[in-house]
Parts: C-alpha cells; sequence; structure tokens
C-alpha cells in the first residue's frame, strides 16, 4: 500500500515536473487505438491483412517526445524501409535465379553480409550520431523482406505493402506529434540554454556578498528561495549531453514559432559549452565559500568592494544574457555589464598592487588570490560567452533591443521621479530621473554632457539603467528599483 | 572515389580503435542467417509459420555490442513480452464477452489506456534507467496481441508462438555473446577506470617539471609522445555517461573472470566520480602553464623543489592506483605517495610561511598561488579517491599484495646490486640492495634500523621502492631503474 502510494507521488512529481509529459502520453495512446483500428474495419484489413502490425509497430517505436525526435526516427525508418525493401527484392530477384539448392545458401549470405557490414557501419562516430536507428532498421527490412521472399511468392507485393504501412504509422505519429500540443525540441534547447544563463546569474549575483559575509535578508523563505537558486548551478555541469541530443533532434524539425528551420542550432552548442566551462569556475570558485583557510573578514572588507562589482556585474551581464536570449533580441546591454567587470577587476588590481596584501597570512592568500583568480577567469569567459552569443545573435537574425531616444524631448515636470544618483570616476554626479510611464531616460548634469539610456523593464519587474559620463567615458549600469 | 577512400579510412580507424568491434560484425551476422533459416527448413516453418519473423526482429534489436547489454535488453524483452502476453490475452478475453459491437470499442480503449499509461512510465527516471525498451516492448506486444486477437481466433495460439520465437531469438543472442569472444561491460568499466587514473598519472608526472621549465629530454619523438599522453587526461573530463551505461550493463553480467555476479560495479562509479573531479582540477591547473601572467623563473626555482615533489607523488599514487586496479590487488603502496605529496605540501606551506613571497609582485602571486592551491585540492582529492578505491578493494575482496619478507635472512654476495641511497630527514642514509632475481629487500644501516620494502616489478619495468627510517619516521619511495 505503501508503495502504491509512492508510486502515485513520484507520478505527481514526473507530471508537475512537465505536464506536457501527460500529453504526450495521451497522443500515444490516441494514435495507438487509431492505428489499430486497421485491423478492426474490414476494408482496410482486407486491403494490408497482417501487415497492418508493421503501423502499430512503427507507432510504439517512432513517436518520441519532441517533434524532431520523431521526425528523425520517422524519416530514418521509412527510408531505411524502402532502400532496405529495394535492395530486398533485388536479392531475392538474385537468390531464385540459382536453383532450389542455391537459394537459401545464397540468401544466407546475403543476409550475413548485409548484417555484418551494417553493424560495422554503425560504430562509425558519425553515423552513430544520426543514422544508427537507420541502420537498425536496415538491416530489419533487409532480412525480413528478402528471407519471407523465400516463401511468399508475391514478394514486391509484401514489400509494397510492408512499405505503406509504415509510411501510414510514421506519417500518424508525425502529424499528431506537430498539430497536437506540439513539443519542439529546438524550443527546449532554446529554454535550456536561457535557463543555464539564469542559474549562473542567480550564483554569481549573490556570490559577492556571501564571500564577503555581508549580512543576509532575515526573511528565512527568502534565504532559502536564494539558497536553493545559488547552488541550481549544479545541473549545468553535466547538461552537455541533452543539448546534444536536443540540438541533433532541432535539425529535423520545420520552422515554428520565432525559429526558422535551418536555425543555428550548433552555434548554441558552442554556447553551452562555454556556459558549461563557466560552471566549472563557478563550481570551484564555490569551494572556497567554505575553505578550510578562512580569509580574515578584514581583508575582504579591504577587498570586498571591487571583488562584489565583480562579481555582480557578471552576473548581471549573465542575467541580460538570458533574458535577450528568451526575447531573442541583440544582447547588447550585456556589453556594459561586462566592462564594469572589467573596471572593477582593474581596480581590484590596482588594489592589489598598492601592497595591500603585505600582512596577510600565506595561507589566507593562497585562498583569497585562488577566489579572486576564478573570478578573473568567469570574467574572461563570460566575455567569451557574450561574444558567443553575439554570433549567435547575427547568425540567427535576432531583433535589436528597442532601445529608447538617448534623451527625452520635453519631460513632463509632474510625473518626474528622481531614481538614483551614479558617480563615475571623475565624480561627475548623473542624476537619472524616469518619466513614470514611458520610460524616457533624461540626465540632470552638474555642468557637463552625460549620456544616459533607458532599456525596457525587464520580466522581474526591474528597469535596468545605463548611463555613460560622455566627459569621462567611465560608464555605469544600476538597476532602479524604486519606482512610483 | 575520394569518398570511397575516405571511408574505408574511417573504417580501418575504427576497427584499429577496438577490433572487437569486427568480430562483433561477424556475431551479429552469423546468428541472423542462423535464425533466418527458420524460413528455409521445412519443419521449423511448418511449427512457427510467419512468426518465425518475431525470431529476426529479436536478433537485430537485443544484439548488443556487450554481454551485459545484450542481456538486460534479451532479459527485457523476454519478460514484457510474457507479461504483455498475458495481460493481452486477458483483455481480448474481457473484450470478446461484450459482444459484436463492445469489442472493438472495449479493445481500442485498453489499447488507449495501456500505451498512455506505459508511456506516463516510462517518463519516471528509475525506470527510464533500467526498464524503458520493457516498457516499450509492453506497449508494442499488448497492441499486437489483443488487437490481433480480434482476427485471429487461436490467441493463446498466437501468443504462444510469439512467445517462444521471441525466446529463441533472444537466446540465441545471448548464447554468442557470452560464448563466443565475448565484450564484457564490467572488464570494459573496469579498464576504463584503470586507464583514466592512468591519464591523470601521466599528467601529474610530468606537471611539476613543466612548471618549473626543466629542460626537457631531447629525443622529439619522445617528447612527442609525452606530450601526447600530457593532454590525454582530457577524455577523462567527459567519461561520465560512458561510465554510467557500462555500469548498468554490467550489472546484468553473470561472474566473469575475476568479477563475480554481484561485484560492486556501483563502487566503480563513485571512485570513477572522484577521478573526474580530479580532472577539473588538473584541466584548470593547466591553464596556468601557458597563463598570461607569468611567474618568474627565480620563484619557481625556490619553490620548485617542494612543488614537483608535490605533483610528482600525487601522480606515483595515481600510477600505482591504475596498476593495483588492473591486477585487482589492494592499493597499499599509494598510501606512502600520498602521505610523501602531503610533507611536500607541509614544506611547501613552511616556504611560503618563511616569507618568501615578499617580494613576489602581486599578479604572479594571484597565478603561482592558484596553481599552488590546485595542486593541494588535487592532493587532497587524490586522498579521497584513495579512500574509495580502498572500499572498492575491500568490497570487491582484492587480493593483497604479495610483500616480500622485510628482511631477507641472508643475501647472496655475488648478486647484491647497491641501488639507491634514501635520504632522510636527519640525514640518515638507508643503502638499499637488491637480491636481482628475486626482489627481496634489504637495508645497509649507517648505525640504527631502517625498514625497507621492495614491492613486485610494475608493468612499466620499474621496481619501487619503499624504505622507512625507523628512527626519524620519515619514510620515502623511489624508483628504482637501473637493474643489473
Amino acid at each position: 500500500m505503501e508503495k502504491v502510494r509512492e508510486i502515485v507521488r513520484e507520478g505527481r512529481r514526473v507530471a508537475k515536473e512537465d505536464p506536457r509529459r501527460v500529453v504526450h502520453s495521451f497522443k500515444v495512446g490516441l494514435v495507438l487505438a487509431l492505428v489499430s483500428s486497421f485491423y478492426y474495419y474490414q476494408p482496410l484489413y482486407d486491403s494490408f491483412g497482417v501487415n497492418a502490425m508493421w503501423a502499430v509497430m512503427t507507432v510504439v517505436v517512432v513517436f518520441e517526445f519532441s517533434v524532431g525526435a520523431t521526425l528523425g526516427k520517422g524519416l530514418n525508418r521509412v527510408a531505411a524501409t524502402l532502400f532496405a525493401g529495394g535492395l530486398g527484392i533485388g536479392a531475392h530477384h538474385l537468390a531464385s535465379m540459382s536453383g532450389a539448392t542455391g537459394e537459401p545458401i545464397l540468401l544466407a549470405i546475403f543476409v550475413f553480409v548485409q548484417a555484418a557490414l551494417s553493424t560495422f557501419v554503425r560504430f562509425f562516430p558519425r553515423v552513430k550520431a544520426r543514422y544508427d536507428y537507420s541502420l537498425l532498421i536496415f538491416i530489419l527490412t533487409f532480412a525480413l523482406i528478402s528471407v519471407s521472399g523465400f516463401r511468399e511468392e508475391q514478394v514486391v507485393m509484401l514489400t509494397h505493402k510492408r512499405i505503406s504501412t509504415v509510411i501510414i504509422g510514421g506519417l500518424s505519429c508525425v502529424l499528431i506529434s506537430i498539430f497536437v500540443c506540439p513539443v519542439w525540441a529546438g524550443q527546449d534547447l532554446h529554454s535550456l540554454l536561457a535557463s543555464n544563463f539564469e542559474k549562473l546569474s542567480f550564483f554569481l549575483l549573490d556570490f559577492g556578498d556571501k564571500y564577503c559575509e555581508v549580512v543576509e535578508n532575515d526573511d528565512t523563505k527568502e534565504v532559502d528561495k536564494r539558497k536553493k537558486d545559488f547552488d541550481n548551478y549544479k545541473s549545468v555541469l553535466n547538461s552537455k549531453s541533452n543539448e546534444e541530443s536536443l540540438a541533433n533532434f532541432a535539425k529535423w524539425e520545420p520552422g515554428h514559432g520565432q525559429f526558422r528551420f535551418r536555425h543555428p542550432w550548433k552555434q548554441y552548442l558552442a554556447v553551452g559549452e562555454l556556459i558549461r566551462q563557466c560552471a566549472y569556475r563557478i563550481h570551484a570558485l564555490n569551494s572556497y565559500l567554505n575553505a578550510d583557510n578562512k580569509v580574515s573578514i578584514d581583508i575582504k572588507k579591504k577587498l570586498g568592494e571591487p571583488l562584489r562589482r565583480m562579481s555582480l556585474e557578471s552576473g548581471k551581464a549573465m542575467k541580460e544574457m538570458s533574458i535577450s536570449l528568451k526575447k531573442m533580441t541583440k544582447p547588447s546591454s550585456s556589453d556594459l555589464h561586462v566592462q564594469n567587470a572589467r573596471s572593477a577587476s582593474k581596480s581590484l588590481t590596482n588594489l592589489l598592487n598598492s601592497g595591500i596584501l603585505k600582512e596577510v597570512e600565506p595561507l589566507e592568500l593562497v585562498s583569497l588570490l585562488t577566489a579572486i583568480s576564478l573570478l578573473i577567469d568567469i570574467i574572461n569567459l563570460t566575455e567569451k560567452i557574450l561574444e558567443a552569443l553575439h554570433e549567435l545573435a547575427s547568425a540567427a537574425k535576432f531583433k535589436n533591443k528597442i532601445e529608447q531616444p538617448l534623451f527625452s524631448e520635453k519631460p513632463k515636470a509632474k510625473s518626474f521621479v528622481s531614481l538614483r544618483s551614479i558617480k563615475c570616476h571623475d565624480e561627475h554626479v548623473v542624476t537619472i530621473i524616469e518619466d513614470d510611464g514611458n520610460n524616457h531616460g533624461t540626465s540632470k548634469n552638474d555642468n557637463r554632457s552625460k549620456e544616459v539610456s533607458i532599456h525596457e523593464k525587464h520580466e522581474d519587474g526591474d528597469t535596468h539603467v545605463h548611463a555613460r559620463c560622455v566627459s569621462c567615458g567611465h560608464s555605469s549600469v544600476c538597476d532602479v528599483v524604486e519606482c512610483r
């Protein structure tokens, strides 16, 4: 009884994790019940006979979760059946010319050679990746047709029936999978990548504060949630095989939603690989949060500002990349965050060069500098990821972000909300003022000109403001949280 | 023409990489030709008829590369066919009681419910890992039997024939795969792990010298080989899925060679995971070999001795673990190497504490200390791996290493070869002398007693000597290369 309850609980969990699974199960049941109608209805049975069974088999074997996998398997199966059917008929014809004794021997030799050769070819890495299933069906069909041809005289008729039932079975799978609640592997790959970006960003956004032991939010629920988000990056470490199979399936899919037929899925794998490289570094960095050789609070405080900025800015860059990938816009705003992370890393280097490390114990130093070096590594990788994402964006023809004009002509005085002052290197203060409805950006300068642009509101409700001080070239990005 | 030549070249490469692939292809061809004899010979055909086709299908689908995979698939298929056959007969019986109009409707409902439910259960992670194929066959057989039962009146007869042909097909695969040049997944997993150990050891044995830029061998061929060995560790990074599927297959295998039926394959995965963790660190360490922030030769020289010893000793520990895994003996000699690596890491820490870092540039420091910290990490992991391997050794009942008696009774004066003097902390010199035929160990003390044990010769021709100075407790391991 306990066992049953456990299974039900597991079933609920599986369904909740991805409700499309339930829909898929219904779809399979539906197609199978439909196809088995071949047996029930006399006219259909008369024309196909026992061969109707192949339609049932095709449905069971071909109907996969995503459209791409179903299409790939279906096409593989139909093509292999056609090709092997042709060859099988040829083999049968050749064998039948060699007389009653020679025929079975010759057929056995054909089957042996064909099976051995095809099995060997299945070991070729490139064949294994895309055409493994084709070859399996090829071996099967060839053996069945050339051999059963030995019995039944109408080999061509048999082959014809087998091929048409396979096509009927395959076609019903493909049609149902495309037109009834389709699950697109391409869309899944796209979302997977965006969520991987997000997972890394959760870590990086929080890491600086955690490392420098800044006091946390008191709300335990909030803390728990953030702790879970923080550890989420671990699932990125092993996403390689998932990404690869999704990309493989996506190649078979026709254009859907925002994706064209020849969407650059390969570039997704390149970006995914870089994200994973970054996740490895993050995994190593995580171990320094609870390391044995604790770095004293004192030195952490001294280095805290640039350290936190490095982590925060690369986290923001990741977050922006996630959002722009989701929206399929060019990730232009991430550039600024990466620049900021770079400049923070420069200030950190300057701090280190100023002799701040003189009094630090060597063992603390090892732990501290390793963490720093990993962070620098992460920033480098973030830059590389951004480059790869830019490539992806231009290959996939992502839209430009709709940016607001730099200065609105005449802000309405009443709706002004003073939002945040941004200090740049030389103490020029840029006060950003937002027109509450339309997200126009403007600036009150002290005495020189500054560039300010406000990007559209993001899903999480934050408005990101990018300001560039024209006089000194320093640029800064801040999140605007309070909006009246 | 060029294309054909390329395919032939690829075929040669695939065959050379693992010649068992060619044998496997022949085996598949053989079994398929054998099983299709069902069609040729009248007596066999009379009893099975068209159902003989199921034997052919079973062979094509079930015959996998390793014994474990074939057994697993075969058992899955037979069990699912039996179970679904029984249920199918039941469903047919139930439906037939509801009259001519009700029967097809009821059958369609049965097929729908069964297919939807089974498809959903296939999403359960634990089911997917081991019983995915079972469920596929279950859906298929149930649909075929309950539905085709609607036509043919002798459902029980049909089911019986289907089950026996599936058993015949499955059994021939299993027998051939076990008795003709078997490929054991368990053995493969075992070898894979041993070779992973070896790959890491190649890196670690060379890393110290490379990092400290000690002049290399002039022989370019030798250098090329070592460069290749050095980079070999990269294949360890992505071995997870391979290990998991091998372990999954190995569970199905009967006892073979040195492996019992319930060999602790799970523990192999645990060791493999730790090896991979270590490989991640090594990957990071490798990037510091050609880092931008070059550490000056001067400081490298100062820290060189302990640094090289750390890397060398952990490399030796890996090498010993690889050898003892291959030979299935307890990895006792690795303990000493790990101890040595630890003591080297202690001397390094002492050196660091002595203020040697005062003059180093901060940026050099980051690069240097990160490399050191990664090395320390690697040593910690080596220790963990050793622990896991000890657990594996006791779970799998590995043999004890045949150690020679500590002091041979009376060494033959003539065959003495003085081999190496080992200095320990307090300058006690242990001169080790080997009796050339039998690998006995002994020691000439200066004036105090020392422990010396010589382990058996290893595959690579090296003899490893472990010496412990009783008076000061310092232990040392050296490779004895020159043996007359």
